[in-house]
């Protein structure tokens, strides 16, 4: 099993990036994070990396939702989606899955969720 | 196997908070990322919820070594820490455990990075 989704798009960048906001937008996640590896990584370690951005998509509702049933899940909260480079004109977006990664949880209860979750992700995904 | 590591001190929220960051900060992790649960969710949703903070610790230099092993570790990046209310003067703070989290990727090489993420970040709840 995968831990997670992904999809390679002809696209720069950048507007990658906005596709992917846009998308996620459309599928009922707010991005509540977001850190630019790339740029962490130079300030902090002076090393060059790709462009990678790190965007944490989260669906308020569901979130709710997921807290009553496991109050630590906010260890694992919230859904990231990475976009990084592919080459020039290239962009992978990559989405994590929650029934993947929440396997270690081992809530039957979330799981439930964690499926409804990885559905809007995966919705997301095709969108872009 | 649990996938959090987890301590409760006698101390109200919001010296809790303070006490963790310095505790990660102490341990090599900045807080790239942070969430206000109870904002977040009283914003977007109208629901009242406890104190609930998710801090993201990364330590660069590791999280660099992971991405040049594993490009989508990113999805599970940075490792979460939650501090929430457990009652007026008690605060429960919980890390990730990366090693379980980590286990849906089945990469060994990461996995021995995950062991030392695991080891640092109980070293900080034990300083807290």
């Amino acid at each position: 099993m995968s831990y997670y989704f992904t999809t390679t798009i002809d696209a720069p960048f950048e507007a990658a990036v906005a596709r992917t906001r846009q998308a996620l937008a459309e599928e009922g996640f707010g991005v509540i994070t977001e850190i630019d590896v790339a740029k962490t990584l130079k300030t902090k370690i002076d090393v060059d990396f790709r462009p990678y951005l790190i965007l944490g998509a989260c669906n308020p509702t569901l979130a709710h939702e997921a807290l009553m049933l496991e109050d630590k899940v906010g260890t694992m909260l919230p859904c990231n989606v990475v976009v990084q480079a592919a080459g020039s004109d290239r962009t992978e977006i990559s989405a994590i899955d929650p029934v993947a990664s929440m396997q270690a949880i081992g809530n039957p209860q979330l799981a439930e969720k964690a499926v409804l979750v990885a559905g809007k992700l995966k919705a997301a995904l095709a969108r872009i």
